[in-house]
């Protein structure tokens, strides 16, 4: 084959994230694959640390191919001529994080992520869209022809930004929350079966929206694994159950979770969520399985808190920084994300099948087009093409559109920079629902006042507050 | 014109409600019609009584033409031959109403009119969708070609029932709640700009569901009354505004409302909800309009209270009673409701635009097909035709929608006689938005509880309760 | 009521047209409006004569309103603060029609129009559609909250193109072939029901694309006109029947059918179709009812000469030229026309239901969006909407899609001045089934070269003949 | 793994087919499966030499695994336990296929390959659906689970018939024309940048319906192979191209063809048709590619004549008799057929992605949902799911639903056994657009009674000829 193989992957933010890490690993291990990475982030030095954890890691025995990694200022220059376009960003800093996530404790509402949707999502989201905005201009400026691969959350509405901004662009978000439901359903295939298999060896049927997504069907050859999750969820409702060990992790690891609420959500509609249980619960009625600390606990997952991911985030810099200067030793090993595969199969080297998030062009035919859906889709030859997904039960086609109009209406509030509008999300996000108005409102312009620095550029907050926040959210 | 105007219309139940009567007055007024009135009530008194009373209005010297008043012991009789089906029935009695409405006080779950959606229409909709089963399979077999006009609540669920079981019914559902906006609209075209009109000399775009309708237009000639609507509420969104005449009446009147809910939803959505405050607010969380008394209060609307109900029926008995016995006068007016005129417009005698009650065929185009909901349809010669309606903002296709599924996901756990799949919609319905799985648990069972005798015929309730109310509710 | 009914209506081309003296005299006998006819015709003198025509009606005793007659030599004069806009051009001269219908005749096409579809139809489209982008553009400038009229051929197009350029415009288009189906339903009634009633006291199902639409329904009051068709035809098959009279009147009036083409259809397709047979067999197969002269002799129906229009002309300008000089004398009777109806309508005098042309927004649910479709539709209070129509048969649906695509792709080629693009449509067209792709090219270039004067401010037809037409028409 | 790959094939037809013998061949080379070919035939001595030549094939030392071959009576024998049935038959004999093929040819219309769609493809539709019902009917009952193939002309119609039959069926059809316009994108690829690729490694977009597919976009890595068309077209458009070598094979091998056809369609459309030209060409008007023998030998193409499959039917029986007695070796060799890998993915063996004919469930979003379709999708662990295609332009949309519409009028005619609504598909089929209705009804009466006693136990053919099949074809 003669087909080139060096290109170039621009890699928007990662600078302080482990998943850069993880990506300049599994390329490392790709011998079809060489060229540059070129890295580009608001914290140059960060970036300049994983040039310098790059230039290592090309070193190593066991490297398969090498790369140049190249730390760029501009856009422009590192989106010039990239085949590939990472973004992987986090808007504002653990700050703004924290005000999203703890401030509504305040008013009794309880996130577990805090960063796709809720009112701590929405937050974010009002961060965030107005940057890809740019990177979508940029993109389409630059790199027009470029694959965009998107790791921020609000997923959704990240990906929905950079398609109504430039429509040509050929953008996926991508997201490792289904993975574990899989490797969740080879648990109950080895359970009830005794049939040892990975995840990549099942068929699941996916779609939903992202971070609620769904599994309808999972077979392995002809064993439907679905019928076996009665037995299963039997045993283990009561205690929970967690696929990679320990079922209490929950307790002392924030990201934990012992598929309790997903195993809750089975038994009551027939079909198996396909995110963790930190993740599903931000999506229905805060009464449901948010409503106090106690209840978190009875359903044993974990809430994951600032705190914890501003200390695991030093951890994880200090670690750069070691393998950096050498003091920490590198080792590659295949990770379990997909990123690179994906790419090698979009380069033609492959043909995967993967769940995705893009615009709905007819894989949810029951759901608007146009709007960010995540179903299977097939990674091969330059092409993304999702696959039809079957039709759902009105009572989950329901969990799912209110949250998916909610995001429609948001995204366009913030297009629009219309605080109203966007308020309208807000106070129907469903983990409000147990909010009067005018809490609602209050907790709305609290949220906004702690990280009004980041959205002041592109807000008129003081004309909605309008010096009299009390006026406001009295009237209702 | 020789084509005959002589035709049967059966009545089925409608015994013992005042519209009866108001539907015998307006065919007493309609000179282009006349033949026979066959009545059909479980409680035959109620009917013969009705009888009488249509036999005394014949002999008035307003009427315009007769009828002949039957009274039938069996479906088979009262159908066969007729042209028109009218369907008013109260499934069950006052107090399977007390329990639909009040029960859920006692977990802070307010009604206002508790028929239609919340945990009261749920309830109601298990009691009378398998009576509408009956009605269905009767006008499949002895009036298969008859126009079937349903009065009763749950408006979308009955309507959706009749065309399940017989899918070439003509059936639709008439509701007046449409008018009292187009009221409210007139009354604004005259305030603010001195014009004086009656509705229906308005057009209004109508679309939504049942009792939680939409008017996204409404012009007067080339006046847009919508864009009247700011100046008006700024006058009068603090004080409230009846339509019908004092502000104040939602104080001594259960069934009045001040349109300060209307008003807030137009501030908000930038379109005008099309019922009575009382039906709009039940769609929505109950932290939203109905999260206490004194929440209720502010609005400035009524929760209409069952033992009102029990008292105005009791006069309204006593005064058919007297009709029938000639104590008291009878006096022919025509009505504002327009039942009669569409049986006029389908028999061929007008042209008629109003709204209704139709499984969707496209008049939603945004919304999933065969659901139950409420446009403008054109109503002439054999014909009740939908007109397509306007794409709706993606926040109030939000607001419709998870309704509009949960009535989906209901009608199926009805029909499958399946108490499991009924208890989804029961805790997704936005009226329990604020209750916990376990409350909602035990609402749930304590309401089927108290109105058992007419779910029993349908439904196991004991295996669903299974001995143990408490196991049952507290594992979510 | 005090809404002011002094209005302003443009009225672009009908110069010398029987149809603008059709519309004066309508105007004339509507009480509730008066104001301001503004007439712009690029024949200016033809402008003048109506002009003259519309100030002695407006003498005539009979006359029940008064109207100001202006003549404009600009569009934005004619068009500023008009609140419609009625269009009824003819897009070249006779010279190009009588290309356009008779230059087929060469290649053994008959077309009885040629003006909405066919060779005739694709050439006058190539004339017309870039004048509709200068009136689009006009109007969205000039008069954006005008409702417009159209009466130009070809129909869907003009309306496609309005839209396309301007998709806030209020247009529609009217088409009074409809009309004469209906009348032709009012005789089948009379004739087997002894029932005798005028063609707007029935209800018609109408639905389709103009000039090739369809009637699947057909009531007055409760009886089912279809239901009588078959007797109808049995008896009129083989001689046909004229609604108007002469069942021969196709031998010496070129405008005439004798119905035996749309009784034939009926019979085979069992629905009727809704326009002069002229129209329909434009729409099929040339070898089904256009194959040659004594196949539409058989079929009896005229193939209107252009010639005769020429003729036709003639004596119209000459009557017009009298009646403005006072020389013959101008009697007013209300026309079967419905254009001052609907416009009263919209006005909100009345509420009108009638076939109207219009993009499709769901009206034909299993048809493209976007496309033009002509579909009954509401008329009242500013407003025009279409009502949901009825599946058709996968065979009607065929016959009508294949025109329907034809005429997309059509337009697009023309938006883009593609010649080539515009072929596929000529080739594809049913009157050119039976053509070679040589005799089609041939045929296509030798009809552009005869309108060449008109088609090269707009197309590079050179570069598309190429020097060289038999290399072009001979490759295939 | 240990799942059990002993699995039960019912194979029905197929006895008299080379088919057969390379699906045995390729089974025989999949290590991974073994168990039992059930083989089920009318012809039961074909059946039974089949069960020879595959115990020999068990013998060949390049045998990886063994099957044991039965051959049964009846169909419950064959399908019950059965995990795959794949469904090949002839539907009457090559004396009707004959009459299908050549019988138009008396009414100048030829037909390439007449199995599929135009006359010939609609008689042999009216033979094989009945007897698809039955399949349908047994396979629900004998092995509702089983997968079912079907490789039967007319594709479209045997897949509808299955699904309308038995909606629960698991069956798709395939097909290997798309692989041939497959391989000539690969050669394209070669001829213009030297690139040597099999089809298996590039991606192609197709859609449309089988034997009228279509390539939107052909990819191998991020080589648009689409792109470099124009330039390999300007090459060979004259000559002609084929794929397997010799461009004048069409002049001896009534299979062949030199592509013009596909070239020319991709210079007017700008998109590959993906068949090949012979079945290409009988989708469109008879008078482009099929108007004489002189054009179809300029578009280079072959028409295949029924004589020349007679002669090679016998070629190989003969040889099948020899491999089964043992006088002509067999020599295994994996084949480019796709069913048995097809078979191993489904098993979960395997990610396969190929295209497809199912049931429209929104993989063509503009195309009707039920109709069949024929797409991409990908096949694994008990799967088979459709991609989303793209939307394609009006002018391919109008030359495939054109057909398809056909088809299902077709189907529905068929199975009502209403000879009229055939007829209607018959007129209306693109290979009879230069017939008059006389020629088309009078060919119509021919074909029926030329296979006469194949049609008779389903069809009242007595009834529609009439006695007078002048009356019939007279009149229209």
């Amino acid at each position: 084959m003669t087909v080139k193989n060096r290109i170039k992957i621009a890699y928007i933010g990662g600078g302080s994230k482990q998943w850069a890490r993880v990506f300049m690993n599994d390329l490392s291990l790709s011998p079809e694959l060489s060229g540059e990475i070129a890295l580009y982030d608001i914290d140059k030095k960060a970036a300049l640390l994983n040039q310098e954890i790059g230039r290592r890691i090309n070193k190593l025995p066991e490297a398969l191919t090498e790369w140049d990694y190249c730390v760029y200022d501009s856009l422009e220059e590192t989106l010039t001529k990239a085949s590939f376009v990472v973004i992987s960003i986090l808007p504002g800093t653990f700050e703004e994080m924290n005000s999203d996530v703890h401030t509504p404790e305040k008013y009794g509402i309880y996130q577990s992520v805090g960063d796709t949707t809720g009112p701590g999502g929405i937050l974010r989201a009002m961060r965030t869209i107005p940057l890809y905005e740019g990177f979508a201009r940029a993109i389409a400026k630059y790199s027009p022809k470029a694959w965009v691969i998107n790791f921020t959350n609000p997923m959704s509405l990240c990906v929905k930004t950079l398609y109504d901004v430039f429509p040509d662009i050929k953008a996926f978000g991508c997201c490792h929350e289904v993975f574990h439901t899989q490797d969740f359903l080879c648990k109950v295939l080895k359970e009830i079966k005794g049939i040892t298999v990975k995840r990549e060896e099942i068929f699941t049927e996916v779609s939903g929206i992202n971070h609620f997504t769904w599994i309808s069907e999972a077979k392995y050859h002809d064993v439907d694994i679905m019928s076996l999750l009665d037995q299963f969820i039997d045993k283990y409702y009561m205690t929970g159950y967690n696929e990679k060990g320990d079922t209490d992790e929950y307790k002392y690891n924030c990201f934990a979770y012992a598929n309790r609420v997903k195993m809750d959500l089975y038994k009551k509609y027939r079909i198996l969520g396909a995110a963790g249980d930190r993740h599903l619960v931000e999506f229905m009625n805060n009464s449901w399985y948010l409503s106090s600390k106690e209840v978190v606990d009875y359903w044993k997952f974990a809430l994951t808190s600032v705190d914890f991911r501003k200390k695991q985030q030093e951890e994880r810099v200090l670690e750069s920084t070691q393998m950096a200067n050498g003091e920490k030793e590198i080792t590659l090993e295949k990770s379990g994300e997909e990123a690179v595969e994906l790419i090698k199969a979009i380069l033609g080297f492959d043909v995967k099948l993967s769940n995705v998030n893009l615009p709905n062009q007819g894989q949810m035919k029951d759901f608007p087009l146009g709007a960010i859906v995540e179903t299977n889709a097939v990674f091969t030859n330059d092409t993304v093409r999702p696959l039809c997904s079957k039709t759902l039960s009105p009572a989950v086609n329901d969990l799912i559109l209110r949250n998916l109009y909610n995001q429609e209406n948001l995204y366009y509030g913030i297009k629009e920079r219309n605080i109203e509008r966007i308020f309208l999300s807000f106070k129907n996000d469903p983990l409000c629902s147990t909010l009067s108005f005018e809490d609602c409102c209050k907790l709305f312009i609290e949220m906004m006042e702690n990280t009004r620095s980041y959205l002041e550029p592109y807000f008129d907050i003081n004309n909605y507050t309008n010096g009299s926040e009390k006026k406001r959210c009295n009237n209702g």
